[in-house]
Parts: structure tokens; sequence; C-alpha cells
């Protein structure tokens, strides 16, 4: 088994790498695998799902090159591929979710559906996750708030990779922030999906494997020395944070928000293991505005924004 | 009253800018602006502590310097000083709150108090405020629902004067986010609260008057082009949003919640009049963890930021 699933890892990531893979053979082979791992059909078609939807959003830092990690992790024990997420306790208009150190896409899809099941009962709704592997792509479940007529807020911490202003260690996750909100006349919710770092990890490696620096004010060296070698960053470095002190604030905030409030802890702390310590969060646009004016002024906002004049050096005002 | 009121608005700005100021002096002077002005005794209590009380934060720029304008905004028939504001309507854990057009700080702390109501009963509470004029320090009502062992979120939108990404007209407004935690032991909460621009406009202002340069990054001219002079952003330039791309998404979603779901709309759109269409939410902690596990997280958190290692040219790690 161990052979095949290499194989066939293999076998996906050379298919990319040639841009010859249907969604078809890609969600096949992704499911194939990810049941080789232990992981009941149900649950892999959503962790599939997830991650093929995430290549299909442009996204493949979060799509199926998470593969060969996601095995690994089943390997060291980290991820119990038939574990189940339920919901530990619900009061009012939160719920408590135990990710049971299962997959995190089926906790979080399952946060999801709870905070929107409670925003439906009390207009606003509110549910964490504890003992959470990763999640994924965040913005894939405040689609499906949006999708269901609600404001869709969602974030987690992670591992620390990320030093404060002014500081040099890593203390901070990524800790990404995601907020969708639907549009009429049937357009795509708006979606903002980052992370608070400047950027990502993942697009300082592909950086350093083809020999490219990083732009300025995005990594900083073992010395707390600005950077941009990406190898620096490998070496005892640290990622910044977005836009300096202000993205330092809304990383320490998610670190509260995801890591305290779900029971994981801040990242930096020994109670934390692994994983996103997730929070989301869903608001009825119905209780406060009729859905029609929200969504009319969203669509108006998004014509505005992207009619408006660019900028030197820009083509284009693109939406989030 | 007209001269009486300017005469003494110079003689506090005087004060200030001679640093001889008593608090008490400075609360009873401008207890008696706001009072001259129309303001009812008890909302102007209410606007003088939330004044007074940005000065003694540390931000001048929300303390005040803005009685000014604030009793030009009386003048002008834009604040209704003896407008009361009201809870419109509550269903379940979210209310709307009408601000009437009168004292923004009044409304805003009704809309905290009532998040918080809401969070003690529900679990979670959210509360928009519509015909809402300048709330003032945004931070200070997080730090009310933080305070009340809760977690606060607050944010508005406000008058268009930044870019989007990659654009060169004003569509957006410097849209604060305001988020605050309690911690154990006495300790006052964190809190986090920044604009989604850049920089606050107030200190370009600064910069102009004192001949000053601004930092890269910050400001564009009329024509798109990146500035370091201040003149240039009053010459029909724009403020630049926090982090590129990442502050600009932040900044669209403040107009949907703030704006939009206040019904007071994203103020690029015509039916946006002025002010802060704002959103409040509380988390009531104890739902989710034990509020001793949750404040001292956040304590260890806080120490482990300041007591790191600092990076090249910094003295110290600070916290939001």
């Amino acid at each position: 088994a161990a052979l095949s699933i290499k194989w066939t890892i293999n076998r996906v990531l050379s298919a990319l790498a040639m841009h010859i893979v249907s969604v078809e053979a890609l969600s096949e082979m992704t499911q194939h695998i990810l049941e080789a791992a232990g992981t009941p059909s149900d649950l892999a078609q959503v962790v599939r799902e997830s991650l093929v939807g995430a290549n299909l959003a442009g996204h493949d830092s979060h799509g199926v090159i998470r593969l060969a990690p996601y095995v690994a992790d089943v390997r060291a024990g980290h991820v119990q591929p038939a574990a189940r997420a339920t919901i530990v306790s619900e009061q009012q208009a939160t719920a408590r979710i135990d990710g049971a150190w299962g997959w995190g896409q089926p906790a979080a899809r399952l946060a999801a559906q709870t905070a929107i099941r409670l925003a439906t009962q009390f207009g606003v709704g509110a549910a964490t996750i504890d003992r959470c592997n990763h999640i994924g792509r965040v913005g894939e479940y405040v689609e499906m708030m949006a999708r269901a007529d609600m404001i869709g807020i969602a974030l987690c911490n992670a591992g620390a990779a990320v030093a404060p202003y002014g500081g040099r260690e890593r203390m901070l996750g990524t800790n990404p922030i995601a907020i969708a909100a639907p549009r009429s006349d049937g357009q795509a919710p708006l979606l903002l999906d980052c992370a608070t770092s400047g950027v990502a990890e993942g697009k300082v490696r592909v950086a350093l494997s083809k020999g490219e620096s990083v732009a300025a004010g995005l990594i900083i060296d073992r010395e707390g020395r600005s950077s941009q070698s990406p190898a620096d960053l490998y070496a005892g470095g640290a990622l910044l944070p977005l836009g300096l002190h202000k993205g330092y604030g809304l990383s320490v905030m998610v670190e509260l928000l995801g890591g305290a409030l779900s029971g994981m802890a801040p990242s930096v702390l020994p109670e934390y293991g692994n994983g996103n310590g997730t929070l989301m969060m869903a608001l009825n646009i119905r209780n406060f505005v009729s859905l029609a004016q929200f969504t009319q002024q969203a669509a108006e906002l998004s014509a505005r924004l992207t009619g408006s004049s660019t900028a030197q050096g820009f083509a284009e005002v693109m939406l989030p």
C-alpha cells in the first residue's frame, strides 16, 4: 500500500507538472490516495473536493500538492484518517466542535454548516474547532456561508512561522482571515481570503527552488535583518507580518480568536500541538437589512471598483 | 454663543499646544463646548469622556482636537446634538440601532452595551448602527466588551479617501477594524485598533504642516503615481490601503459589513451620506472555553511576544 500511494502521488504530481490531468482523473486519483491511507469514502470525498477545489480556484498551494504531506501526517500519527468531527456542545448561538484530529476539511465544513444553522435561528452564529488538523483553503467555508445568504467570517491560527513586528523570532502562525458576502444577479460572492503574513511560506519556497529573490519587506534572516534571499527563511529566519504593526496586530488577535477560543492555544505556547485552531461566524443579513438591498450594494460597489481608473503600472482594478 | 464656543475651542487648543491643561479642566471645557452647541448634559458627558479618553490613550487625532469640526458639523446640520440613539429592532442575538444623526459616541456605546447583553444571553451578539455620525476611537468600544469578559469586534466604514489596490480614485473609507480580548491578572485587555489604510489622513496632514515627506507606499498623487509629498494627497490624490491587495480586501469587506449591513451603504455609493456605518460583535468566551484558560493564554502570549528577541533596528517588541 505504501508503494502504491507513493507511486500514485508521483503520478499525480508528474501529470500536474505537465498540465495534462483532467478534473475527473485528478479527483479519482486523490480519492484513491486518501482511501488507501485509511480514509472512509465519504470523508475522502470531502477532502478531495476541497483539494481539487483549491486547484480549480487557482490556489495550487492548497490543492493536491498537499497529498504528500497529508499522507506523511497520517503515517506520523498527526492525522487519524477515519476519525469524525462532532459537535461536542451547543449553547444558544454558539457551538464547539471536536475535530478529533481527523482530516480538517470535514471538521471545517461541519463548522460552517453549524454557523449557518445557528445564524438562521439566532441571526448570528459562531463555532470553534478544537483538535483540528489543516482545514485547507479557508475561503471555501466562508463562500459556503455567503451562498446561504450569510456574511461568512473564518479565521484560524497555525504553526509559528511569523515574527512579531520589531522581532526576529517565529512567534505567530500565518493566521489567515477569510470573509465573504453575497452579491446580486447570480454573481459569485465577494471573497477575501488572506494570510496575515506578508507572503505565504509556499511562495518563498517556490522562489528558492527557482533561484529567485523575494520582494523586500517579506522575510528576515536569523539575525532579524531584512532579507530578499529565500534561503535565509529556511536558515532560521522568519516571515514578516502583513503591513508592519497592523498585520502583526491582526495576527495576534487571530491567535486569540482562533487559537485560544477553540482550546488549541496560541501556536507559540507549549499547549499548542499542531493544526488550525479555528473560529467561524455567520451573520444572517436578513436580520439587519433586506437581502436584496445588501446584495445590490455589494454588486454596485464591485462595479464601481472594477470600473475605476488605474494607478500607474496597473492594467485593471481587481476585486478581492 | 458662537463667539463663546470659538473662544473656548481656541483656549483649549492653545492650552493643549502648551501641554498645560489638566484632565479635569479639559473635561470641563469640553463639556461646556458640547452643551453650548446644544447637547444635553448626559450626552455631552459621553462624547466628552470619549474625546478626552482618546487623548489619554495617546491618540490625539481622535481627541478634543475634533471639537472644532464637531461644532461645525452641528452648524451644518450633520449632527443633531440632542438626538438620541435607540434600538429600533432586536431579533434573537442581533439588534439594529438608529443613531438618529446624533453624536456617534453615545450610539456606539449603546451598540457595545447591546452586543454585550446579547452575547451574555446567546453566546454571541451583533449590533449595527444606521444614521451614525463619527463614533471616535473605535478601540474604546471593543475595550468595553473585553472588560465584560467578551471578545469585542467593531468596524465601520467612513467617507471615501482610499484608492483600491491598483487604482487611483478614492473609493473606500479608512475603514478601521478593532478587536479586543481580556487578559488575566488585572492586565488591560489586548487591543487592536487600526485603519485599513496604510496611514491615517491626519498623519499626512501633520507632515504637510511640518514640511516633511511621508514614507513610500502610503499615498498616490492625482495621476495614480506613488508619492511621498503630502501635498499630493490634497491635490486630488488618495491614501493607499494597508499592505497592498490584502488591506484593500479588508477595506472592501468593511464597506460591506459596516456600510451595507448597517443600512448606511458603502461610502462610494450615492446612498451614503456621511459618518460611520458600524457593526459591533461580542463573543462570550465562557461559551467556548473557561475564562481563566483564555485570559491566561492571552497573558502568556503577551509575555512571550514582549520577551522575544528584537529585529535589527528595534529596541523592543511591543504589543498591539
